[in-house]
């Protein structure tokens, strides 16, 4: 039977290349977590042992995909940043974002399971992301990218911190809580957080202040070259110390220059 | 402290809208499911256990997106046909690839865990499922697209199945069914398995000849009308019609007019 | 010297081929035209030679595309339609809006010198269009695009010949003449023109009431069929029909049925 | 007369909008200028006139653009390299290709008729450009780019003026001349036309050889800096500079740093 006579429709699809020589990052958020985190009894403001399940699963897709070289994470999304000659389905953004999307989800429910035997995921509450991918053209883009996302997290961190101190440690109502904290700046709430609730915001772990950081790590880094260069064997060669490379997680501030000066590999 | 400074970050984000009063199909492929089926022993040519877990997910999805008219799916594939005027996520093409991805994923991870507790998935061998979305602007370019997926399936089978059972029946190996198969037209196929496997193909279950269908269905439809000219409460009103519509599932022929002439919801 | 070091350059090029089975529309507009009319001191409120010049070259665009059905076109803009199965420049759409804009520029260069011996088009204000492709999925949303251009033009005649026949034949200020205008209704503006400037709004020429309408005729029309399932030979066929098929020009009503329903090859 | 009720077709326009801080190259292309050239008489190899022309047109188009720094161009081609933070347009594709394909034809029928006012261009034979639009993310694929041009310009020229030249000075029909470059190297052109044409390609003018370049110059450049973080005011003073610039016109190699390092603005 032929199957010809049908298979025009093909030519109905479109694939968008994400332009080559730009650093892609993909970011994938949790869909409803906010009602996630009340059905499965979240501690607040953070749940440690939910936060590591996400840091799990994030650190399961770097080691899958090689081409990640940092993922950087906090709350429920976390970016993944691909080295810039990557060329994972050949840079095909809807193959690029479900795959990502669904690894992760998948992932997720495995580290749930395994950090929580006693209340593994059920089908009416689901955790899953979506993903979206951004290309950025040079060093300073990308970085101002993932600044973006480590003040997010320190902004929403102290809010929070706040806001949940005055209701368990001051005994406000979430309403009080709201008012008190109110055109507060930074500063304010470190002061209401010291003074009203005794609690030290630079004694807070900085895994809720900074977020997670996974790198990959290369032992002796002597730069890559220009991809296109490279003989197939080089870049084999190239793959196989990706694989190797040994992944660390760290809390660590990435605004700064340190972070990045000292993995050059990163942005190259 | 300010984050505005880094906010222009967000400037690089593209979007792609589908294009409205079109036909969306959302396609879920599996990843790797060749050796996803070795690893998890698969009967061949056909799993039946394998199969229904795939439908059960694809039919989880159906009632978690109300948008779905129609799902049709063979092997690890499935398509998901929105209705014309749907406006999930805006139709922004990364959104919905991504989820789809997503859900069909752990979907999949929770019915086989279901069906098979005696192996549940493991880290090491993931169910997980790329998504891409293309829009058809008619009906004929919808219908011919699931008549492609179906013949495709038919093809498919046909020769698995006799492949398989020149190996399992005529103790072939591999490579002789593989010889014997070059070249045949699908009647010498049937021959082949009548003669020397003693299978009539006619007999095979027709979700192994037909693939599966899901379907939302109406008892009473009436036609919706133009989208843009109903009221925000005619919009709920049909909204929730499909909620509640029933959710049936057929192994049958989708090419022939039959199934779309009594359904006429799906393609208006 | 060999350039193939230089080549991979290509990979940035990106392309948009616009959806199959949808219907084209190119509109140019153009740039300026506000300044370009008052170096040239067009007649207010509408120049008939002027619109002649456009009109020419809007018709010299529809002899040039036989892929072209119909054009559309009022003030400094025009619309074309150009058949659903087109394939000019496999529906590139940069192709497809440069051209558009470059022949339109020069056709109406010509067209110009043509008209205006005296006063030929100037280095220091040139005649320039930009243009835009927008597809549309079937029959009724072609026609309220074309519906509201229409529709368009008529609200704006209206107000600009009360406007400079306020000023005209009223005597008015140009300030004071918009502020006669403000607020009112078409059937106050109606009043006005008569009332005031003793002009009797229906006896206005059509075209520009109506704007103009350059449309493909065909003498015996019977159907294309399904483009992709044509013979070569056929195809040739239909091309050449369209090259010798008439072109003429209206200053009718598009928004009523009339119009598409005697030329039913428009939205086949 | 109420216009909304069609409005909603708008909703189908889609833009591209090129990313930010990558190097926008916008290349224009004669359409059909082989029979163009036939119609109108070129001298061969290479009509100076009618290069002049291109030239002429092309430096009309760096004077009306600001944002263009550089352009190059040879044959019927010319490339206009944007500023990296240029925001022509809001750096809208259809419109920054349909611009300059219409500025550009238009600009070049002005050159033609005053350099050939004996045979001004005729409505049966218009010249008339296409227009694509590329984003280069960093400095090396944009002289990439370039070099990719030049090398094109200086490997035709050589066959060019090799083929003419056996013809014109060595007697050869058109097919014989083809013959006798069949498989030749750069080297052996060099000295066909030097023992058997009696030229010495070196001495060729640089003009038909290397292409010809239009370059913003600046007197004394100190940088921009980033353009996010310039205020309205030191924006004005920059767009002001680049509108005194001077625009030069040379013969020049732009492969090599040289071009490119004295005039660092050109990829800031």
């Amino acid at each position: 039977m032929a199957n010809s006579r049908f298979e025009y429709v093909k030519q109905f699809e479109r694939e968008n290349f994400l332009l080559p020589q730009t650093h892609i990052v993909i970011r994938v958020d949790g869909k409803g977590f906010h009602k996630f985190s009340e059905h499965y009894h979240f501690d607040k403001p953070n749940d440690v042992r939910a936060l590591n399940v996400m840091n799990t699963a994030a650190r399961a897709m770097v080691l899958q995909f090689p081409d990640v070289l940092l993922a950087y994470g906090d709350s429920d999304e976390y970016l993944f940043l691909l080295r810039r000659s990557c060329d994972l389905f050949e840079r095909r953004e809807m193959k690029l974002v479900s795959t990502f999307a669904s690894f992760m989800s998948v992932h997720y429910v495995m580290a749930w399971n395994a950090e929580f035997p006693e209340k593994p995921v059920e089908s009416s509450r689901l955790p899953t992301f979506d993903a979206r991918a951004v290309v950025y053209p040079n060093s300073q883009t990308v970085r101002d990218y993932f600044s973006w996302r480590q003040v997010d997290c320190h902004i929403n961190n102290l809010y929070n911190t706040s806001f949940w101190n005055l209701i368990l440690k001051a005994g406000m109502t979430g309403q009080q809580a709201e008012q008190a904290l109110m055109g507060t700046l930074a500063s304010d709430k470190n002061e209401i957080l010291f003074k009203q609730c005794g609690v030290n915001y630079n004694n807070e772990p900085d895994m809720f202040k900074k977020g997670t950081v996974i790198v990959r790590e290369y032992e002796a880094w002597t730069g890559e070259g220009e991809e296109r260069e490279l003989t197939t064997r080089q870049k084999q060669r190239a793959e196989k110390a990706r694989r190797k490379a040994k992944v660390s997680i760290y809390h660590a501030d990435i605004i700064k220059d340190e972070f990045w000066n000292v993995r050059p590999w990163l942005l190259e």
